[in-house]
């Protein structure tokens, strides 16, 4: 097997490989403590979303010095790959349906606390199946659509329908409802994205009281990201959030402003792709070695840190057009490029190459890059 | 570290595991044996694009069946790879000017024929240095920018400067033009591709033509992709052509269309992502398991093969959204999309798996997956 890394523990920042993904470890830090913070501040837990960073390395960071009570994960396979790394408790975020992956999360439920949504009510005889199998405990969570026309049951009454069946069914526990607004994360505006968030909090409210008429207890009201966890986690409903991006921020999340009109949380890009030039014939613009294979332009091109005077302006599979109106930039030059999206453009790497005081000082693993099963 | 693999020999097409990549083996097998047969009627080589596939199973298949002279790698890892599993003649059809980047390169033509291109004077010094400091031999080629905009020098006497430069540099050896008009490739309308190609075929002529008084040689004339190459093929002016996507297709190779408005030389669409219904909670639509990081959508949206009745319409981190009117899905239900964008779709799978006659014939490592550097 060919090896893919582009730097060793003490490289020098400039002498590592592009295109790359590095981490400022200072930056980094700070997001996650900052985070850690609001959630001590006001009482809640904080199960990290994995998906992403996709590290174990990361995500024991976000338990130990984060406070973090566990994980979220998207994928069956990506929770494996974190429980396999040490990680004890995870919620998959997302309905688990298939028969297979049904045997794989029972059986990852001997060795982990395992969590799962659920909107569908043939899905819970399949999921009691599988840990009766297994001989495990599997705690699901009703996932309801707050907005966000996704995933999810009607909020209320088909709610409730589904959480009675699961707390009936042997090797389930009903444990809460999911209720992430995901459409409202990367709203840009302030008013437009609280208002979608109210919207989420009263017909999650209005759930768990029909809950309790029948009796049922939501141990964990779950839900919130980046872009609204203040939102959700001040309004007296919600007790467990699932921020994610918040460690890296991304060029998209650059976009969606607080009441201020300021950057969201004061959170700090962390993570970047680090791309050289290698060709410049033309006066008027460069080409970097950053394309498609080297990030997800799902949100748009990226943003060059730090500079103003270049612009990253289109994308081919291997190949960034970067436009040099001032004639600047020569090859070899190095620059950081901010990702568009940090999720999927993390997925396409098998390293992140932590950066501290001028040089490398951590490699870690993408633990579960690739794990889409 | 967690596996990875959807499925085993023999597990039949409906019990393979999603999101994941298959190939329909008779198509895939009959595009490259009509490639092979277009390249053999015209005289030409064929040194087939690696880069849509990374895999060291398809160029030797494109090799021994397709009768392919070799591969191109768009980056010098990538070419490691497959020459790392057995290819021995590789083009880094691309700039390689980093000083780590160019030893790697050189290292390797101790084991390889091994060529590369170059659009710039001060790189013939480097790869010259790292080719003697090796004892190896750098084939070169002068890429020359002939209409795509992007790298390559301006075709006439920029391109002959470099080639004499290269000519009399010990290590390296001037092979000829690569002269590839990669705009060109997508542009859906015939009239309009024909035009730009004819402006690439003149320049590039005229540029062998200044060489030829300077008695420099273009063994090789090099260039065109899945979209033009009939084009540069019958120019009587390119002799190696470079097309990669031929084998697989895409939904947006798709929409460039031939002479008479068909799907382009009868290639067929013989990857697919393979994809499940994960959640169907609204009559007009359902959610599947292949999202942002089951594909790349910077084509747009991957088609629903077979399917006129249901649209893939959105996407996020791990969802798609299928717009579903007649609410004809159910839980489970399995579909084969087109991606959007083969080359950056197959690079976040680690795994090709190939069916024929209803089961799984064929599972192949995609050998250079996220090999960038």
């Amino acid at each position: 097997m060919t090896h893919t890394l582009p730097a060793l523990i003490g490289t020098r920042i400039e002498d590592i490989d592009t295109p790359s993904l590095i981490v400022d470890l200072d930056a980094f830090e700070r997001n996650v403590k900052k985070m850690g913070q609001f959630m001590k501040d006001n009482g809640l837990r904080h199960r990290a979303h994995a998906k992403t960073h996709k590290s174990s390395d990361i995500a024991a960071y976000q338990i130990e010095v984060g406070g973090a009570c566990g994980v979220c994960c998207q994928k069956v396979s990506e929770a494996e790959a974190l429980v396999n790394a040490g990680v004890r408790d995870v919620l998959v975020s997302n309905q688990v349906v298939a028969r297979n992956k049904i045997a794989r999360l029972a059986a990852m439920a001997k060795r982990a606390r395992v969590l799962v949504c659920v909107d569908d009510l043939s899905n819970v005889d399949d999921l009691s199946a599988g840990a009766v199998d297994y001989g495990s405990q599997i705690e699901c969570l009703v996932e309801i659509d707050v907005g966000a026309g996704r995933c999810g049951v009607t909020p209320g009454t088909a709610a409730v329908e589904i959480a009675k069946k699961i707390d009936a069914a042997p090797g389930l526990k009903f444990a809460g409802l999911q209720a992430y607004q995901g459409r409202a994360q990367h709203v840009y505006d302030h008013a437009e994205r609280k208002a979608l968030i109210e919207g989420a909090v009263k017909m999650t409210a209005d759930t768990i009281a029909l809950l309790k008429d029948a009796r049922l207890k939501c141990d964990i009201v779950a839900g919130a990201g980046t872009g609204t966890f203040e939102m959700e986690g001040t309004s007296g409903v919600y007790n467990e959030l699932q921020c994610g991006s918040y460690i890296f921020m991304d060029a998209d999340y650059q976009r969606v402003r607080d009441e201020k009109g300021e950057f969201l949380s004061s959170f700090e890009n962390s993570l970047f792709i680090y791309t050289s030039v290698m060709s410049k014939t033309k006066t008027d613009k460069a080409i970097c070695d950053a394309g498609l294979k080297a990030q997800s332009v799902d949100s748009g091109m990226p943003v060059i840190f730090g500079r103003t005077d270049i612009e990253y302006v289109k994308c081919s599979d291997e190949h960034g057009v970067i436009s040099d109106p001032g004639n600047v930039l020569r090859l070899n030059d190095k620059l950081k490029l901010i990702p568009s999206h940090c999720d999927p453009t993390v997925n396409v790497y098998d390293w992140y190459i932590g950066v501290r005081n001028g040089r490398v000082e951590a490699i870690w693993p993408v633990t579960a890059r690739g794990m889409v099963l």
